[in-house]
């Protein structure tokens, strides 16, 4: 039995989707027209939409659609002279939600990988160390994740920041809080170990 | 922290997408702009089309472009007198695979269901008692879904059927083929005690 043309080729573009697979794709595309088809345009026009219209701040590379994003537009942040790094807007986005950091950041769009061709370019490093040149910060926080490929791309910032004398600092890796000490793996349990801290006798 | 406005609608549109909650939506949302626009962009075109232009067959209600779909104009199906009613296109699929049926069908898009409204019209009763007047089949196989609306739905179509004297029958319910039968559910079973048949003796 042959689908129609635009059912074939919507199951078909379904598959981008993270974890979607042909089963999951038709299944999908059947609920949509069966039951709510206008859910489904609403979806059509919002992902043309951003697809074509979400570009990335011109400062900190994260994703925005006017030239520069809200936190870099902040006076309040810029006057805070402490930069983040991180790999991607979703890790600003979970910084966001802690309510804790007030600087600025700057997003690198993923870590170096000279295997795949990725360099310092890549990551946006020639746009990162312009902004250092320009002695705007006085703290650069080096978020990448605790992977080979964060830790060496975290490593190479640090360097850049040294040649412009803004100090650089890295996030403390530990067990996570309410984790199990033999349910973490063992590279976090190495960091958690390599980064003990003395306890101070309590106050009496 | 202020997602852009077109990142918010993607986000938020995301959701009509069965089983997808805020969490995966923004990880779909993140996955498609940082790693596949062209996916998401095809997919937004894919969507916004055939949500547009995927209507029903007139003959036979299942999805289709064109006003009938292929199976209907079909004259080898029509020469077969035979049609499958059904409750849903997916159902279509599903027997078209087997590849044993070479007859007709008639989409229900549901069953009746009078406490939310749905009677005999709003399930297309009335295009089918048009098509049994017509005296076009011999017989009609009633295969909507073994649950309490689908043999309502099969017995008021069966009467139908009678009216036109045209010959009803039912698909049989019973065990799954390599089912287990402390796993089968108990209106399985009962359907597999009640539709059990004499094992004729080995011919010697
Ligand atoms: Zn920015
Ligand atoms: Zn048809």
């Amino acid at each position: 039995m042959q689908l129609s043309p635009s059912l074939t080729q919507l199951i078909e573009a379904l598959r981008c989707l993270p974890g979607i697979g042909p089963k999951s794709a038709q299944r999908i595309a059947f609920h949509l027209l069966e039951r709510d088809r206008h859910g489904g345009t609403q979806l059509g026009q919002a992902l043309t939409r951003a697809m074509a219209q979400i570009g990335h701040c011109q400062t900190c590379r994260t994703f925005c659609e006017a030239p520069q994003c809200d936190i870099c537009l902040s006076v309040k942040r810029q006057d805070n002279r402490i930069l983040c790094v991180v790999e991607s807007p979703t890790d600003v986005l979970a910084i966001e939600q802690t309510g804790q950091y007030q600087g600025q950041y700057f997003v690198l769009m993923g870590h170096l990988s000279p295997l795949d061709g990725i360099g310092p370019k890549e990551i946006g490093l020639d746009v990162l160390e312009a902004r250092l040149a320009e002695r705007l910060f006085d703290e650069v926080i080096l978020a990448t994740n605790p992977t080979v490929e964060g830790e060496t791309t975290a490593h190479f910032v640090a360097e850049l920041c040294h040649k412009y004398h803004v100090t650089p600092s890295r996030i403390a890796h530990g067990m996570p809080v309410g984790g199990e000490l033999d349910l973490v793996d063992g590279m976090t349990l190495k960091h958690a170990f390599s980064g003990r801290r003395a306890i101070a006798r309590d106050q009496e």
